[in-house]
């Protein structure tokens, strides 16, 4: 099968556009030591060229360049040699090169940015640096962008960022960031895919990365990589996450939902099927689901999270599509039980993992944590009734004692659960306050990071390796077109 | 005409053969910081590619690797953060590259090489280096080379040197070096010509570069410049140097006297004959010649060396070999002009610039410097018979007070004057200490510059920067095989 699914996910591979921007300055005469900034005027991603002259006598010896390109405008400063985070340096992105000849001097490879700074490390004579070309890349095609009326002002630049977020990713894959990583995520894609239904609405792509999915390698119970690679090569991830493998069966729901594409939904049921089983296969006497030594849950980047009353409104929230879906593609035989789990799951929720009385939700059995995560989870699980589901989830983002969401990709799934219970005005004034924060820095794109309280804060212990560019940030343009913000 | 000689060194430009060599190791895991030293076995120039692979899991980071080429072993020791040198460190051959995907990875400039190291800045997981491959390529046709019948083991191990430095400096042009400059300089298209007819004797390269230089810019008493850029766009040199223009005169000469190509001469003769005027016109009342504001004059690298009696004796040598190519061209209506300006700087050689009782050229009329650069070049100019040559160049090479060559370029002359007054055991004796030294160090391929007693000299104040490859060193090869030393 895995050849099959690798063979469909090459028909949809999307086709590549590329814009090219003839950026300021029009030229710079440098010599050794000076540096110019060549700002783009957004971010963008693609291949950078310049051309090398003379100014007075021919540059008789290579001129060796440092070449930094910068998603935002403090990167410019950032010193790379003291960095000490836990993913490697190699993502920080910065060339050293030797430009033997005069004429176009092309860099092979491709760089997300916004800003890109050319030092002049060695030179023996003056040089000219002129007609600077970055040829910017994407699979999204902006003429194809639906159009939305937004009044709002920050919600009309908070949708354009958004779709700038999305564009940029969006590559031969649904790519988590085009700086770094670069490599198709369950959890980014199910974003992604959402924000694309809204503005590009390409659904070739979201197949594609289904496919590539389905293609998979499986841990012991039947669980997915979070991740693959797709190039140059097909490579199965390696670190199985059961909430992702979960969000892929939402993914394939919702791309049912909005395409009606039963075929695309038949072809990839068993691989969704199995996945559901895998979940349900893992519960425990309690009815909640366990992790095995392969195997992980990823739920947010929030340091010392416990995560098993979130896995557990994953996995009913996932049911919940399920349900639909094989009521949509008219699958109703298997139907019923699947229901059932829904009930009994919802039951030991409330029965195990609620304190009625504080109208909260434990993190798990075992540690009274309280948390935005388990709360938004619960609440996208359907555990609560609407009435009650308001209270609980506005207790849990306004209390001191919660611990909230530090990547935009948990804020979503918040901002999902106050629309699931009708306070679009909260998502709205949410939005407002987390990509808001981000557009008052000056962001061209939403990071995949944001702690209003921290803005250093990265999950890599380096501010400087983060993505400043990031899938998973761009699903305000879903909500914002969704449910008419702004209007 | 500049266009019609760039035209016609078009249609000499040599073919570029190349040799894939496959070195060992076969492969190497590494992590980061790790390094290892890969080694060719000899002095190539060329590209270098390799394939980086997975050891576990997929390498999810790009690779920065650090890749130094060394021409000598003890490069690989060097620090380069260090150097102080007044040349571009640009010409010291290491890279950073990134390397993002696995298979195979080239690097698109060209190195010249023995030893290359790899060292691993950052990776995220041990990476496979493997299917290490160098590209040599050169011009020098090695199944076209003439055989030649050395019994001797230290000239014939230097002969074979010889040969290798002018391969590997045989490229589109006669290279200088091909670590460094890269460039054709007529004191380097001298020598690789003479030895070029000796072993590879290829024409067309020689007529290539000695059009070149007909179309280079002259300054303002007819002088062309040390050197031209021939790629990837010609641009003539802005150095003009007296000395250098007659060597280009002695060059054509010399080519007619191998080659018996009339015509190229009489294509080049005008260009030449402009030089030798040019060269009579600056003489002063004594009959030396002087160097305008725009000029220079080289001779050697040799610090502090006083060159007015050594260019009046590259004025003389050249008026001998244009009077014998044209006399060989059969153009004897000039010939008698140029044998009497001969005449008359001889004459004022012994007057102004010899002291018969020392039997010692002073330097110049205002310094009483004593040098082998003189002393050579009186004797190369036909100043001295051979008796008296023989007596006053084996002084000055013997003397503890005399300046001595720099440069193998400036040994060569030294050679030739040897050779000249028929010193042939010197000569070989010679060729055993300079070149024999160097070979003693390892040697695959002759230095720019060797001082015996001072093996850190550089003409650029950092050895660091030394073109260990230079092809004014590979003459052995000429005198070995011309004059049947070590058979």
């Amino acid at each position: 099968m895995k050849k099959v699914f690798l063979e469909k996910a090459e028909r949809f591979l999307p086709e590549i556009k590329s814009t090219t921007l003839r950026p300021l300055p029009k030229k710079a005469v440098l010599n050794k030591g000076d540096s110019i900034v060549i700002d783009l005027g957004n971010h963008y991603v693609g291949y950078f060229s310049f051309v090398m002259k003379k100014v007075t006598e021919y540059i008789d010896a290579p001129a060796r360049l440092v070449i930094r390109f910068c998603e935002v405008e403090r990167e410019l400063d950032d010193d790379y040699e003291d960095y000490n985070g836990w993913l490697s340096a190699s993502w920080l992105q910065e060339e050293v090169v030797n430009v033997d000849f005069p004429g176009r001097f092309k860099l092979p490879r491709r760089y997300a940015a916004r800003y890109i700074r050319i030092t002049v490390k060695y030179t023996p004579r003056p040089l000219e640096l002129s007609s600077f070309m970055f040829k910017a890349v994407s699979s999204a095609d902006m003429s194809a962008l639906i159009p939305a009326q937004i009044s709002d002002p920050l919600m009309k630049r908070i949708d354009a960022v958004a779709v700038n977020t999305l564009k940029n990713c969006m590559q031969r894959i649904f790519e988590d960031g085009p700086k770094r990583d670069r490599r198709l995520w369950i959890g980014d894609l199910r974003l992604e895919a959402l924000a694309n239904y809204y503005t590009f609405n390409n659904y070739d792509i979201v197949k594609r990365c289904l496919y590539l999915f389905a293609a998979t390698d499986r841990n012991s119970y039947g669980f997915m990589p979070g991740f693959l690679y797709e190039y140059p090569k097909y490579e199965s991830g390696s670190w199985y996450l059961e909430d992702y493998s979960l969000l892929y069966v939402c993914s394939l729901c919702d791309y049912l939902e909005h395409s009606g594409d039963i075929d695309t939904f038949r072809d990839l049921f068993a691989t969704a099927k199995s996945i559901v089983d895998a979940a349900i296969s893992t519960l425990d006497a309690d009815g909640f689901m366990t992790t095995p030594a392969d195997g992980d849950a990823f739920i947010d980047w929030c340091p010392g999270l416990e995560k098993m009353t979130a896995l557990h409104g994953v996995y009913l929230y996932t049911l919940d599509l399920w349900c639909k879906a094989l009521m949509a593609a008219g699958m109703t035989d298997i139907l019923p039980y699947y229901v059932e789990k829904i009930a009994e799951g919802r039951a030991n929720a409330i029965l195990k993992l609620y304190d009625s009385e504080k109208k909260a939700f434990i993190n798990s059995r075992d540690n009274y944590q309280y948390s935005v995560h388990a709360t938004a989870w619960m609440i996208l699980g359907g555990v609560l009734n609407e009435d009650e589901g308001r209270e609980v989830i506005l207790s849990a983002l306004n209390s001191h004692d919660s611990v909230k969401p530090f990547t935009p990709y948990m804020h979503h799934y918040a901002l999902a659960a106050l629309a699931r219970v009708g306070l679009i005005d909260e998502v709205e004034k949410y939005i407002g306050n987390i990509w808001g924060g981000m557009i008052a820095l000056g962001a061209d794109t939403f990071f995949e990071a944001y702690v209003p309280f921290d803005p250093d804060f990265s999950p890599y212990d380096d501010r400087k390796v983060n993505s400043m560019c990031h899938a998973w940030s761009c699903t305000p343009t879903y909500f914002i077109r969704k449910y008419k913000i702004g209007k």
